[in-house]
């Protein structure tokens, strides 16, 4: 039961021809699925529709050939081909309960066409904004080319209505948006009636909207996704702009959804921004114009989301990441279970499915990027299979998921933490700089076992094999984490650096436990390049060492690339006060400093330095499951049935996968095992029929002369 | 017909129980289009087949859920649902009378396992090796692992059988397969009887050899991949253990197919390595086995095959980028018409498919990757469908080839050029340190164009549009190519840079064409990044210049990560005496220097010099078509019926995607255009049957608790 404060959450809101029942709005998002796995992503959003999110929206889908932004996966509409994968997706929407959103995208000169090889068209003539420097540029749009482009955006709305959906996007938004590169500046220099005043720069804009209008002739919504501020002052889009432009066009599309500047500046980690960021930005807008206006801000708090619809800067509330961690968040809200919203911890994982083009995966919920797959759900869990009692051992972040999820299955469970506290690395980490909002990770799932009154906790409870064997459990899940090395070796170094026995060497693992270099100069060896080198270098440099940091990669924390933090954390460390060195290897540790090698030339220097942090690779702490395994004989007396690893204890990794990883054996926990190598669903490309002769390669002709 | 002294070349030789029809073989090779475009691949490799190529190789297969090298889209063979596809590559491969080879391939320590999510297998725990840091670790492999992996491999090649592959492979190369991690001291610390002695490090590689022979019992012959040398001295593979793992196991595998180092090793462009370049490392391999042995050396000149194969190195001509450039080489020897051959330019394009997940591209060959999808074909070309007579004016890579495409078909075609020499930009820059090689695209087409007498050219012959419409064709494509822009604007600048009057500011154009900076102190401000910033400074570095090479990328040469060159890039320059500032860019120019900007902080900074190369963006040369378009209204009177832009002056980009653009013009010229928005063929996901109850999400239980 809610409490009614909410209700005003829970009204219905009319968008043009069609009505969400609530205020709860999943914005278009990226999910590393797309085109390729249209089912996965498929079921995806129809968890999120059953989980109460009034509108459920598609990622950007690309409606021709030349908006071709591969690598990355998203979804295609670039003909009929692709309406059965996009009806899929909308179908499932709608069995959920949802209203089904398509953002339709033009990317212009964010896709460099590798994959179609057509020209990219932008504004005006120059290199492709994409991600990667691709040596391909854009041509200027004709008055021809804008014609096309308005031809293929309507037949992308026809196409759209024929699969159903309910409201269709006009894209212009994060300069990914090819309309975003004509209302800008930045990039338009034309001097014609698409360029020059904002009138001008907004006319394609507004030639599409009323387009899609025209064709969605009142069957779906049409929803304008624009960027508030580029954040580049005069040069860029700017917030009066945007007001200028909701003054020409505030009543033509049937709903606005208020972006901020370019991705990487809307989707900030918590480590660089607060929930409801967005907010200076957008306040305001939503009074110049009758429409209704949905914007994200990493909204979990209840609370917030309130604040935003009373104070009357947001009739929905936009989510992207919130909904990815919790699908059921709105119904959570609904239903009075505000303390069961699984908050999302603002680490952007998920974002690094879309850059590494594998499905979306999500810190806080395991289940993001399986619901087709493997079946998984975010609040159900088939029940147990047998009245078998489980110990875990280790309470870290694989330790609480499988604990948490055996215990909804039904099992007997029994938690047995070494130390005083929950969490395990999580809780080590989410005390340094910027990652408080990682404890999320143990406090959802910390608040689900008490709950849960077939699972026991037992702190400082370290199990010996003794311990396991001697007591009544069928089935061990080992999770008892990781320790980071204090030999060097991670990927640099696959043997052990040279270090001198009177040299101050530490780990992430001593730091967090609050040890610290004797001496002032430190020297941080990163070859992790995640993101603990970088925070553990500045949490130093703040507290006053002078830190150098030293990596083989070409940036700091290079696979943030995938996380969209790199910038923000060179700049962080930067002014912290840290000394970089890139491309470079420490090859020896001495008590007065380092051996460092040139990656690229085998050059040597010496760093002179009082201490060493090496962040390099973490072993696994697999003592007991070895000790049990090599004791299996002893089992079937002890009634033990199996003995398992998961998460660091296991093989080191993220702490989603750490997540993941429990999860996976309480899915699995007594279950038959897959039927073949494959343990998940998967589609394949369909090939195409032979001989068919439009399918086949026409006769050929030999040369002339 | 052939010279014989090349009939050794033409031999049958055995391979186990299959025979190849000559020394001919398109060893394995990635294309970027795997999984998702299977029919892409499969005609791919039905024209090398056709072409001559003996055998015919798929790139590297995964086996296994637990070896997913995504986001890299190869090919898989996980289990039956992956057989169609690869059914279709061997029948294709057959239908052009070629013996089909299949890698299979498990990656152990290369595969992140981002899609499936498993934990990656190694020799011992250590973080993977793959291309991008990511923040995963595999784990030490059990007795039962290695069991495991055993059963996988045979699963496979039980697998490939059944779709009708005649080579198998085992991979133990690159340091991408699997086994090779175990064969190397740098990756295999074992202790148990998988590590430590040599026969102990190949013991898994003979055993999986073992196995294969064993399911492949006569029905398919079976390869060994390895790494000869892993160009690390005693910490890695040396040449005296591979000659010591011959010793072993010479007479297991029924070919060994050797290569070098790493893929990077392997690979290497003709700006650093000449062709043969592996030579030295594999002579005298051959000598140890009675089996049949292939290698590769970027072979494009057929004495050199000759040698190869009369001094005992090889049995095989292997080949995977001179296959690419030209997959009609065996055939072209065979019919004696050398001059004719394609030669490969060293350039590795073809591999930044790959890194890019694009359909293979190849400079010298316009029509890799679209045979299928477009139905083109190297050497065939559909015979004109009218007698219209056609103008190409501009002989750079575009022109060349849109001349010599027309000229094939049958028109009659006048190819015009402004200057002295032909080739344009590929004339120009392959007179720049290592790209020498690069002329042969103006070679081919050169030799091409004299066989053609219905292809005249003009040379010093600049053509106006009144030129055009005062004399008679009936079709004109503008191929006039690009410049480098003076004033900055790039992908950091979108608007011109401020420069004043007096600096001393240069193009690549201008170096070129022999201009000089004034002073010896150089900024060169790459905000290109592909080759050409590097190239450059390089070229004023060792004339004795003083350079200083800006960039806001962290990589000089950036886009070269995806031609596996940007480490040799970086060395060279460095060597060269190029001071190197990467992460800022140019913000503006005066005569005593730059002023640049970091671009983490925004944090400014003077650096003094007496002139600047600006490498950052090109703009079309235009005029002309625009020119023409302008008065279309006379076109019907000069009986003018089109007008198309083409290359760099159409839209500057690769070399590649030039001769790529005037190939398109002469395969689509007279022809109806495509019936849909998508101009070529494409195989989508097929969606899995609903409701099948297998196919469906299971029913959930609601919690217990």
């Amino acid at each position: 039961m809610r409490d009614p404060q909410y209700d005003i959450l829970f009204e219905p809101v009319k968008i043009g021809p069609v009505t969400a029942r609530n205020r709860f709005f999943q914005v278009p998002h990226c999910n590393g699925m797309g085109y390729r796995d249209p089912s996965g992503e498929a079921y995806m959003r129809r968890v999120k529709a059953e989980g109460g999110w009034a509108v459920v929206c598609t990622e950007q889908v690309e409606i021709h050939p030349t908006s071709d932004i591969g690598p990355f996966i998203e979804l295609r509409l670039w003909d009929d081909q692709d309406l059965p994968a996009l009806t899929r997706i909308s179908e499932k929407i709608h069995e959920g309960g949802s209203l089904a959103g398509i953002e339709l995208a033009h990317n212009g000169l964010n896709s460099p066409n590798l994959i179609s090889r057509e020209t990219p068209l932008g504004p005006q003539n120059l290199p492709v904004v994409s991600w990667n420097y691709d040596p391909v540029q854009a041509r200027a749009m004709t008055k021809a080319d804008i014609a096309d482009l308005r031809h293929w955006h309507k037949e992308a709305v026809r196409r759209s209505l024929k699969a159903e959906y309910d409201i269709v996007y006009v894209y212009a938004g994060h300069a990914i948006g090819g309309l975003h590169h004509f209302l800008s500046r930045r990039y338009n220099n034309r001097t014609d009636e698409y360029g020059g005043s904002l009138t001008n720069r907004v006319r394609l804009l507004r030639e599409i909207l009323e387009d899609s209008r025209e064709v969605a002739d009142g069957k779906a919504a049409v929803a304008c996704r624009i960027s508030v501020d580029e954040l580049l002052g005069d040069e860029g889009i700017t917030r009066s702009e945007i007001e200028d432009v909701i003054g020409l066009l505030g009543e033509t599309p049937d709903l606005w959804d208020f972006v901020l500047g370019s991705w990487e500046d809307d989707s900030v980690t918590s480590r660089f921004g607060p929930e409801a960021e967005q907010e200076p930005y957008v306040r305001g807008l939503k009074q110049l114009t009758t429409k209704p206006v949905v914007g994200v801000g990493r909204f979990t708090s209840p609370d917030t989301m309130l604040h935003q619809v009373k104070s009357g800067i947001l009739d929905f509330i936009g989510a992207a990441r919130p909904s990815i961690a919790d699908p059921y968040l709105p119904r959570k809200i609904e239903e009075g279970n505000l303390e069961d919203i699984r908050e999302c911890i603002g680490c952007n994982i998920c974002v690094s499915g879309d850059f590494t083009m594998s499905p979306i995966r999500c810190t806080q919920n395991p289940t993001m990027g399986e619901e087709f797959r493997r079946g998984w759900h975010p609040e159900r869990i088939k029940v147990r299979s047998s009245e078998s009692n489980v110990l875990v051992v280790g309470a870290g972040p694989a330790g609480l998921e499988a604990a948490r999820a055996l215990g909804q299955r039904g099992y007997t469970v029994s938690l047995a933490e070494a130390s005083r506290q929950l969490g395990g690395r999580v809780t080590r980490e989410s005390k340094l700089p910027g990652l408080s909002a990682w404890i999320r990770v143990v406090d959802y799932r910390q608040q689900q076992l008490r709950k849960l009154s077939n699972v026991d906790v037992f702190m400082e409870s370290e199990m010996t094999a003794d311990d396991v064997i001697d007591n009544d459990f069928h089935h061990v899940v080992v999770a008892t984490g990781s320790s980071w090395r204090r030999d060097g070796v991670g990927r640099w170094h696959t043997h052990p650096v040279p270090v001198d026995d009177h040299a101050d060497v530490l780990t992430p693992d001593d730091v967090m436990a609050g040890l610290r270099p004797a001496g002032n100069k430190v020297v941080l060896f990163d070859d992790d390049h995640y993101y603990l080198g970088a925070v553990v270098a500045e949490l130093l440099a703040k507290e006053g060492f002078d830190v150098t940091l030293i990596t083989p990669a070409a940036h700091v924390s290079q696979w943030t690339t995938n996380t969209m933090e790199v910038v923000r954390i060179r700049k962080r460390i930067i002014e912290a006060g840290v000394h970089v060195q890139v491309n470079r290897a420490v090859t020896s540790v001495t008590p007065k400093g380092v051996r460092t090698v040139c990656a690229f030339t085998g050059d040597e220097q010496f760093v002179d330095a009082d201490g060493v942090v090496l962040v390099t690779a973490r072993l696994p702490h697999d003592g007991l499951f070895h000790d049990l395994q090599s004791r299996e004989s002893e089992w079937a007396a002890a009634d033990l049935r199996s003995v398992r690893g998961i998460g660091d204890a296991w093989a080191p990794s993220t702490i989603a996968a750490a997540v993941w990883s429990g999860h996976r054996y309480a899915e699995e926990l007594d279950e038959p095992p897959a039927p073949g190598p494959v343990a998940f669903r998967r589609e394949v490309t369909g090939l195409s029929i032979e001989p068919v002769s439009t399918l086949t390669i026409p006769p050929f002709a030999t040369a002339q002369n």
